[in-house]
């Protein structure tokens, strides 16, 4: 639906639609429906799996339920009376497979009651898999609140009947740990916000020019390029934050950007860099470039990161090699069982990049690789042109063209990122443009829509650190989400984002961030 | 001593002195020495209190060496193999007191040993009171660092003997909850922070006139004056944060800034205002006005804030009944078991709240009043002339003198806060200034210097929230409380502030915090 439209829609049915019926939930589910009644959660609620397929010898379910708890009682010393009826006690989760290897594309579809009758009077979640069964855990924590009077966390407008279900697959997030380090308790802080807005990939742009700090056993010179002795992760680091994030239904990608951002490799391998003088890109005439990714992927990369994706980047890069060197590190990739994502915009009228672009090799590309689109040109116009927001003047300028479609048509999956709408370092992208991104802009073939596996809100590292990272991409990625979330997103609408801004209030201030009014 | 000369020695010491040996620890002890040996801490490392009179019941000790030990894991994986020697297998604690309530004044001293023989090899750390304990934790915390190729926690350059205690009873932070809310767990992080300085006083400035956010049971309209519905704090959650600060060595001071900045009272008792068109100062008419800060401080504060002292502010009003309003409002705090603080200028050129100053009615206070110096003056050019930094301008325009040296010459304790160097809402306020801001320039008299019972630095929170207070905070704060808590400061000097800002940012890391660079 084009973009006008569903601006127009939106406000056309701001004060008769579930908008402005205040359900406090975010991003909005599927089908939602409630009555009146306040419901009072007991003090030691409990949570049991009668019916359950699923054992949960990891912990995964019963450790989220502890945080759904942790989380609802935060900020306030809960220490009213249990009222003798209307209390409910239990929440019962029924989970359908056994699996618990998170995967690309794991249903995540999940059903939440919650009624008002019954002795004892408990909620009933029901899911396909355990990470179906996550989302509704954040669904219900969002329908409790600490009420001032009782002093106990109450839940109003029951009974709630919610289905729910993503809209796609691959919910992203980038963070970039090469132009700022950041620490490893702030990388969890990230993925329990993004389990808050059920984003499902943390992409993890890990290395690029300016640092390398993770350890390679296999070439255990490489973290020599990173900032300084303690701004790096160990090997057991990154499998702790995989493992974590999996814990919350978060798939990790890891990145590394070659063959032009690789300046850091060359400070422990100076070979790797074409000269003395000339430090980027990665020697693509040597061998030994090649078997030191085969080394990262095979020998490393492949026993911490199970997601389905690696992700090469690809981008900025201007070499006559270009071409032959991303076709030769995508069937290293493949070769250890990777599909491959790469960066990759539509054209670039400057021709400063030209290799680079979709257009000039789209058809050469392995089929299993996905097109991460995120627009070079004003990029570029961005670079040469300070701070000025160009965004808008490069479209005029140029009639810049959505990606997404020429790519689907073309037969590849593709992942949307367009830096004018989603990039979270642009400071002046607004959160209605985040609201308003639509992946599936200009592509009307069903066939060709389920290609678009899902979009990417994008934190660079450039200007943030560990001090600024959550108030930076909250609440705008919350936006995104929702967009990314929920299907009937225009019976919404954008004043919804300014209705709900106190749960992204509530939820962010839990990993410690207040976020600006919106 | 004067400013000039210890900066000047300051500089003439660098590279020469203990500054130089690179002993990352912060505030500096009062005496160190130590060798070259490295330990390693062992994984499972335990604590012992053979010798000790104190019983722990309250688990002060063993909590805060938990939290001692998660610090220096936090942000790696520790899964080295412990060598066969040279590993520390426990930290004994000897404390000769049995008391574990906290009050003002409590013993801080400590001594902390880390020898190199001994089987076991253990750390032993002897103190009067468990509070001294606690600060020897932190100072043993932040020998120990993650090795990245051992995979261990080691300690460097032992053997360490260290002993110190504080400088100044009174080690303050200022946060105000009145101009921007912060939820609980924010607080809890301050407090966290606060501890790994050293800092040892939170100024709770609770209400102010733009929002009451706490609960008073006997006057329950009080927080009617709440921003919003959730933006409170019950009587629970402040117990919550007294407990939560006093197992960390940190006392409470609240305050209620009576009778200028109590717009906000009114809310829920409009007959505090002196009528609906003039919104302040409390109606100091009236005698409901005290009955209501009788309640408070009787019925409710006294109950939670267990603290000597509570503020009762007093700045910024020009009411012919002041002079009268505050010594009764002190008289009631008396009554309650309370000493009193108030904020008091030296004296306004500009003759705008002329009542309020030292020199206009200082004679008259009650001798357990506490003179809080804050400077007037340039906080009313501030106001009158925007952003304008006129700290200096004012200086040089009325050559303002300092307060502390009239106060104690008076026979009255004081608090320095002067707010060109210790008001951390003044971002031009460097660190250099915190740390050579010296709480007793200008006093010479021994008996008189004992008067200055410490420092406090104020986080006024117009401008910060909970997205930024960390921030904001530190590092500056640690950099007086270095000045606070080390008697031979001049012998370190300035430079050693930056030589010591990887602690600062390690330790400030582990609250979420990154610091801009000194």
């Amino acid at each position: 639906m084009a973009l006008a439209l569903r601006l127009l829609l939106a406000f056309l049915v701001i004060g008769s639609c579930i908008a402005a019926d205040n359900i406090d939930l975010w991003p909005m589910p599927q089908s939602v429906s409630h009555g009146t009644q306040k419901l009072y959660i007991k003090k030691d609620i409990t949570m049991s799996m009668v019916g359950s397929t699923y054992s949960d010898e990891k912990s995964i379910l019963k450790d989220a339920f502890q945080r759904m708890v942790d989380l609802i009682t935060l900020n306030h010393v809960v220490d009213g009376i249990n009222p003798s009826s209307s209390v409910l006690t239990c929440v019962n989760i029924v989970v359908h497979t056994p699996e618990d290897e998170l995967s690309f594309g794991a249903d995540e579809s999940y059903n939440l009651t919650v009624p008002t009758t019954g002795d004892p009077l408990y909620a009933q979640i029901e899911a396909q898999t355990v990470f179906g069964a996550l989302q509704a855990l954040q669904t219900f924590g969002q329908l409790c609140y600490f009420d001032f009077t009782s002093r106990l966390i109450e839940l109003n407008s029951a009974p709630w009947i919610i289905t729910d279900r993503p809209r796609f697959p691959y919910r992203g997030l980038l963070i970039d740990t090469a132009r700022h380090y950041l620490p490893v308790k702030i990388i969890k802080g990230v993925i329990d916000a993004m389990a808050y807005s059920k984003l499902n990939v943390l992409h993890w742009h890990i290395v690029d020019e300016q640092s390398f700090p993770i350890e390679i056993p296999s070439y255990p010179k490489l973290w020599n390029g990173s900032y300084s002795y303690s701004e790096r992760y160990t090997m057991s680091d990154a499998i702790d934050i995989v493992r974590y994030a999996e814990k919350r239904g978060v798939n990790v990608l890891a990145e590394i950007d070659v063959p032009g951002h690789a300046r850091s490799w060359g400070v422990g391998y100076p070979s790797l860099w074409p000269s003395e003088s000339c430090r980027e890109p990665l020697d693509v005439s040597k061998n030994f470039t090649f078997e030191v990714i085969d080394g990262i992927l095979s020998g490393d990369f492949s026993k911490i990161f199970k997601f389905k994706f690696v992700h090469l980047g690809g981008d900025e890069v201007n070499t006559n090699a270009y071409r032959d060197f991303v076709l030769r590190s995508q069937k290293i990739a493949i070769s250890h069982g990777y599909d491959i994502i790469n960066w990759y915009p539509l054209f670039d009228n400057f021709a400063r990049f030209q290799e680079e672009t979709f257009n000039s090799f789209g058809d050469k590309l392995d089929p299993k690789t996905v097109v991460h689109n995120w627009y070079l040109l004003t990029f570029y116009l961005i670079y040469d042109m300070g701070k000025l927001t160009v965004s808008n003047f490069a479209h005029k300028l140029i009639g810049l063209e959505d990606v997404a479609p020429k790519v689907v048509a073309a037969g590849h999956r593709c992942i949307v990122s367009n830096q004018d709408k989603w990039y979270l370092d642009h400071l002046d992208a607004s959160w209605e443009g985040f609201y308003m991104n639509e992946p599936l802009k200009g592509i009307n073939d069903t066939k060709q829509q389920q290609l678009v596996i899902g979009g990417e809100v994008c934190m660079w590292g450039e200007e943030i650190d560990a001090s600024d990272i959550q108030q930076t991409i909250w609440p705008r990625a919350a936006a995104a989400a929702e967009a990314e979330f929920t299907s009937n997103l225009v019976i919404y609408g954008s004043m919804k984002f300014v209705c709900h801004s106190q749960i992204l209030i509530c939820h962010a201030k839990e990993c410690m961030v207040a976020l600006p009014s919106v």
